[in-house]
């Protein structure tokens, strides 16, 4: 029998653990996992994404930040002036190469861990907090092999170490109020779905090495910020390589993991023409630019289609190398009705009809009206709170269901069923495309539990 | 070598063939078909859309309608009374039974017909009327089966008579201005394309068998009009049963069998709750009622990825079961920027945005102002003729294609490998769901004449 992933469980292994085997370091961590008033954390990956992290977690009063990890001696300093300008005590650094984050592990005063590293590092990073008995929380992307998805499910069911992944989008305001109203029934039975990740991202896979996202067509080594090792993905590897802020909403709402499982997925890819146009057209570029050479594997848009155990379909757009606006392009819809979303997050872009609720047949409605009257629960009660956080406030949600389900020893809401299934997609997307829009199919990575657990995302005002 | 399908090509043969083997009717008929000021029209099926068709044929001083073939006799006697209030002579009826229409065929003084019969009789009577040197103008729907693609391919490139596909959608007016815009480079180079027919069917799916699109829930034979047989395909069928609305207006925007192909598909579909549903809930159904009783087929949408020999990736998407406004969904996305339509075909709904040319980066502007500079050549002169016709006028401009294409004697914009390949669109996605949406190939129907076949759509302002 697999061990269940949950923090319950977690501490019934780690008490019988200690009783069995005596107190080591570790074991000691691992009792601490019962109900606390405060967690104390550590950060691996101070760059942007990291210090967004920290600003939130300053926020509240319920965090002790003991420690950075990161190579890139500027970003741990930013860091720091983070701390340093909300009266937080300095955090103990671990700059020494790529891999010193180990040691921040090692250190006994840390209940969990935030990864905001490049992709790569992601799920090696989880893995080794796993092995510390550190808590993973675990930033978006997709996973570089299947076999990753694989290793972090197994290693937090053998250690009973719970993981979160920290998918923000599921906290947006519109997609939790259409969360909530798919809940209530009044999409009726959902039937297909739609989400995305298209956004123009040339000026942030490519700057000039100084300011971070503009003025520039360098990556890697030359480059600032994510383009020192996003940019390289796009070379490289052809699929849907950022699957979660489109299909982590939409999965909750089918509830994927909990009742229903993601089956299987084909991919397709367009030509790839953005990214060399970029170069060529960018006033520091031109055709004779070394990166004017370069051959881009990534398609300029990637769909895939994915099919649920329950007969639903979603339909997923990685867009990220052509002018647009931002948009997830989300759509939700069952037998009485569908919302479709047209902007950012903007509760009165896109398109509701509810039959039988709309006011004329067959005719579109502003959704606005709808998303306030569906109001989740969590922002109706956190929105001052939420008002100043990242992405629109929506990470001031997924950082609090984080810290207040560590606190209260409960099970995360997004786990690592979710992040394996989600960061899988990537993957297998690949494989897909490489064997020209072959079906795929998609492991079941809770082993059959999936047909036992049951929803837990956004059921209340807590997290 | 196969043979060409052009109407010059055509006419050559005819005339070897007649020097050859002497004058028989069939001959007669075939040497007609060179520059004429009128078109001799039959037409086989008058129902709605028969009718449809009637009332601009009659609109037109190039037209002769000869005869009729339909075993209903109201339709018969709505078509004729068409007829009648436009000033023209009775036509010809061909009433006796569901085979009459081959006598029809068999008359020497018909040029061309339209087909605007169910859809499993559209290839078996555009095959005969090809056997009878009558030119087939042939009403949208998918395939039945795979070959019976083939079948109207051969069956043309061997006689030389040339088969049209009146796909309307093609000509709406937003469609043609973007098509406009793609044709200018307005998009850049070509990317990702969407369409598809979304539209709540379910009350033309049921009737009470008296007034047509309301009112009951029955079909086949105690309904009326296209209940009567439209519906038994979704309780037989699950595929993409009614590509050419999507697809067309895409196709042509990528020259597809003219330079491009389209190579690959994928399919899959939600499970069927929409028809059960409307059954249940309708007034004159219930739990009881017997076709409550009945498992449907079709899934309630249904998604296709096409993939192209140029690196384009098409998404149609079948959904005519559900509550929803009508929209055709079209997205057209190229390297400089997108339009995506969310409506009817209104200029001032939906959304662009093109770099360079939109007020603000990165925000999506109306239309409307980009549809009205790009108004098709086509809409500029018959703005007021099309005023009168069907689906908000573009009904008018496929039948004024089909008409002046065979005046003129100049192969048809929307011809015999546009309808194989969108029809051939059906079967195969109903084998990729099958298969779990395995991945299919789409036959080159041109056999390789696409490599050198030129864009002949909307390149002026006659057709």
């Amino acid at each position: 029998m697999s061990k269940s992933v949950s923090r319950r469980k977690f501490v019934q292994d780690a008490s019988l653990s200690t009783m069995a085997i005596g107190l080591t370091p570790q074991f000691i961590k691992a009792q601490s996992n019962v109900v606390k008033d405060k967690v104390r954390i550590g950060i691996i990956g101070t760059g942007f994404r990291g210090q967004s992290h920290l600003d939130m977690l300053c926020e509240r009063k319920d965090t002790v930040i003991v420690s950075f990890a990161d190579p890139d001696l500027k970003m741990m300093a930013s860091a720091q002036r983070i701390l340093q300008k909300a009266g937080r005590p300095a955090a103990a650094e671990f700059t020494k190469g790529n891999d010193d984050y180990i040691n921040l592990l090692k250190r006994a005063d840390i209940d969990a861990v935030i990864i905001a590293t490049p992709w790569e590092w992601h799920i090696k990073q989880a893995l080794e907090a796993i092995k510390h008995k550190v808590i993973p929380g675990v930033e978006v992307c997709g996973a570089i092999k299947l076999t990753d998805c694989w290793d972090i499910v197994n290693a937090s069911e053998q250690s009973g170490v719970p993981v979160m992944c920290l998918e923000n989008v599921c906290y947006r305001r519109d997609v939790l109020a259409v969360y909530n109203m798919v809940k209530k029934g009044i999409f009726g039975e959902l039937l297909h779905l739609q989400g995305g990740y298209e956004h123009d991202l040339r000026s942030v896979k490519f700057n000039d090495g100084q300011n971070g996202y503009n003025d520039g067509i360098e990556f890697g080594a030359k480059a600032y910020s994510e383009a020192k090792w996003r940019t390289n993905h796009s070379l490289y590897r052809n699929g849907e390589l950022y699957p979660t802020h489109g299909l982590g909403p939409v999965a909750m709402m089918i509830d994927a993991n909990r009742g229903n499982l993601l089956t299987r997925l084909s991919s397709v890819a367009t030509k790839a023409r953005g990214l060399h146009k970029y170069i060529v057209n960018h006033p520091k570029g031109g055709e004779n630019h070394p990166n004017a050479k370069l051959k881009w594997k990534l398609g300029d848009i990637v769909t895939t289609q994915i099919q649920t155990h329950n007969g639903e379909t979603i339909i997923l757009t990685h867009d990220t190398n052509s002018p647009r606006p931002y948009n997830l392009g989300f759509r939700v819809q069952g037998t009485e009705g569908l919302w479709q979303d047209f902007s950012g997050g903007q509760l009165d872009a896109g398109h509701i009809y509810i039959e039988g609720v709309s006011a004329k047949p067959h005719q579109w409605e502003n959704p606005e009206p709808y998303l306030k009257k569906y109001d989740h629960p969590l922002w109706k009660k956190y929105e001052s709170q939420a008002a100043g956080a990242g992405h629109g406030g929506m990470d001031f949600f997924v950082e609090n269901a984080f810290v207040e389900c560590i606190k209260r020893n409960v099970p995360f809401p997004l786990d690592v069923y979710d992040l394996a299934t989600w960061y899988a997609i990537t993957p297998l997307s690949e494989k897909s495309i490489a064997e020209n829009g072959q079906m795929q199919v998609i492991p079941d990575f809770t082993r059959g539990k999936w047909k036992n657990r049951k929803p837990d995302f956004g059921m209340n005002d807590i997290f």
